[in-house]
């Protein structure tokens, strides 16, 4: 336990970098047992307990309130089993994502749970938020890949469901329950996950449309023509745009409308990129695209990734406000269009630029204004998010709800849904203690 | 509404032929509307409901007990959009699985839900089931193909997630609450289902193996080798031969330990069937495999899948008993053959015989034995869950626990678990109208 000046500054906050409290104490359990201790004495106290992983998210979710102490999983760490004939891997909740990927990929398996922050994020966080990221087209979101889940509940109880089959049918399906609930209904310590063949190559197309329908028709071609199906990565003119000059890259005569990086995972058959060009030489031909570039090599792929991944968005930092939404595959560019202008017209001056993974109704959208506050953050959740409501999308695909997004939840969800959560919350945590004020 | 003599016998029972009593009435709701209304009406009058659909479910779940009344959804039928960009089919919940599949196939789509009582069971019960089938390989479990759900609660209150994203991490996943729960915490009404791209074609192969270990390899090589993967069920030797003799067929020179269907799923390249048959020569090469058959038309695949249906095991009907159990994969073989054994020991003169989905983990048992009675089946439920208990195996893969199962719950979840459930559907349906005694 750390207490007073022994808790570090990075309890504070998520990758928001809107904590504002530290927490009263820092808790570290090394096991399961020490983390139902921990509740049990919490929950007879009616103590607040905020749960802090990588502390990569943007929501706010694990920023502790103002008299929260927090339960940190940075000691409960470690791949316990790989079983390569169920294709499963037991892990503890504190372990980095990159660390559990890599003894996937040493046991000649991939874990399809892929995101950005798999540096520093943790795999009780991935699941608590169901994170997303990029391998979600081909893998599934993070909770289709959790076969089975150890959680503390608030009063200590231990539920342990880590099953190994992917098929099974007894009763509710706590793991559901849990995953993605933002630490709000128990903490995730320990998880059986699935892993899959790992691909012995991957080819990369960087390719130029002229319109978003385009964009729409060549993910139904992709889908249907490249099995392995691995990242479909759009990305708006102004944001690949942007991105190209600041990595000082040229890769088209001139700047398409869109640009969409197609990857797929191939298991080494000698005619893999061979149907890859001809899938791209149809798709040139038939108008559906009007320029592809296939990567020669790992590190022209890393050249197309760098693009995407947008690093030189840091330097827009720390007037860079990163939204996260979904919508109907098929009204994405609509509504880009239409979030565009309304974003200009009140902010005539800022960067607006738009990106996303699309295969998976998932849109970015950057924005960066120069003398933005906090008021500006508002505004454009406002502005965005009411657009979002009228599409019937979502106010977030990946990111969750947290404190950041909470006002807006009623953007997506109905008066009888948010009733129904209250009611699993109180259900499962009837004295409140568990991350108190975060998704609603 | 049906009461008196105008409610026919089929109201009785599932296809697990073990319902006792006609429900007191039949209420037949037309739209979304009349459930809430009909729920409404029995909430407020503590009156119990079952919610019957194709009445195909072979764990009791949807037989009345003796004061309930029947919502049947067959009037809640309809395809009402498929929408090609989104790749989502908005679907009722009455409307039978072969109809939904029909309407996907139509607009060059695929439903990934797939079973064998696709003709009569309905889109309502396989999602209130979560219910499994031979394509779970592929595409998941039905759970992973629903995007969006619209639900009735016990007080008659409609909750309307009919999300098209894929992605959408806006609070608690309330589709997943609903999905599997066998109507006792809510009536579904309707569904948003995925849609994936139709195959242009099926390549099918009956293999002959000799050990479960090479069952086992071949599977790995499979999903690693055949992209599209959509099938591989085996047969252990007294079910393929039970069903080959039964079929008049004959396969192989001499009867194998083990058979294997394995079926890719394609889009028509031309070196499609060249692929699948380099990959099944290697497989014979390396000795994983002892023989294959690869079907040369849509007819002789039908006679592999024949055999493995297993139609000629109606003939020990009614005295046939069918378990559904899975198991961590690496661990089915040896669990088959230790239940066996322990059958055989209890009634040497029946028929056991064993088959199975196996990539999903789920392995069924045929079992059969002259003057069979309700303590046969009771005997052989004990046998065989006290055995998947020690293999920390599920006593349901896909079939539910409705009341067949329920005593030997606690088999597969522990008291904490129980618990949880318990206070779940007290908070959704604290009256606990909605199918008593279902489950626990």
């Amino acid at each position: 336990m750390l207490t007073g000046t022994d808790i570090g500054e990075r309890y504070r906050s998520d990758a928001s970098l809107t904590g504002r409290y530290l927490p009263k104490a820092v808790i570290r359990p090394a096991n399961t047992e020490e983390v139902a201790a921990t509740l049990r004495i919490c929950n007879a106290h009616g103590q607040a307990v905020v749960v802090q992983g990588g502390l990569t998210g943007l929501a706010g979710g694990a920023n502790p309130d103002e008299d929260a102490i927090s339960i940190s999983l940075e000691r409960l760490t470690g791949v316990e089993e790989i079983d390569p004939l169920s294709a499963t891997m037991t892990v503890l909740a504190g372990t980095p994502l990159e660390v559990a990927q890599r003894a996937a990929d040493d046991a000649g398996f991939l874990l399809p749970i892929d995101l950005g922050a798999r540096g520093s994020c943790q795999i009780g966080g991935n699941l608590a938020t169901n994170a997303g990221g990029i391998r979600v087209i081909g893998h599934g979101v993070t909770r289709d890949n959790v076969l089975g889940l150890e959680t503390v509940l608030a009063d200590g109880t231990i539920l342990s469901s880590l099953s190994k089959m992917i098929k099974n049918n007894t009763g509710y399906d706590l793991r559901q329950y849990f995953i993605g609930s933002e630490g709000t209904l128990g903490v995730i310590t320990r998880a059986v996950l699935r892993l899959k063949p790992r691909p012995s190559g991957r080819l990369t197309a960087l390719c130029a449309l002229q319109t978003y329908d385009q964009v729409v028709a060549f993910l139904a071609r992709a889908q249907r023509g490249l099995p392995g199906l691995s990242a479909f990565e759009a990305m708006w003119e102004d944001y690949f745009h942007f991105n190209c000059e600041a990595e000082g890259q040229r890769f088209f005569e001139t700047s398409p409308a869109f640009a969409v990086i197609v990857e797929q995972d191939v298991q080494g058959h000698e005619t893999d990129s061979e149907e890859f060009e001809t899938f791209l030489g149809a798709a040139l031909e038939d108008d559906v695209i009007v320029n592809a570039l296939i990567a020669q090599s790992e590190k022209e792929s890393r050249l197309f990734w760098q693009v995407r991944e947008g690093h030189a968005m840091d330097r827009l930092l720390p007037a860079l406000i990163n939204l996260d939404v979904s919508l109907p595959i098929g009204e994405i560019g609509r509504f880009a269009a239409e979030c565009g202008a309304a974003l200009a017209a009140r902010f005539p001056q800022a960067h607006i630029s738009f990106f996303g993974h699309v295969a998976d109704s998932n849109l970015h959208i950057a924005f960066s204004t120069s003398g933005s506050d906090e008021s500006t953050q508002h505004a454009v959740d406002g502005i965005v998010y009411d657009i979002v409501r009228r599409y019937r999308g979502s106010i977030s695909a990946e990111h969750g709800i947290g404190t950041l997004k909470r006002e807006f939840l009623g953007h997506s969800r109905s008066a009888a849904e948010l009733e129904v959560m209250r009611r699993i919350k109180h259900a499962l945590d009837p004295k409140g203690i568990l991350n108190p004020g975060k998704v609603f």
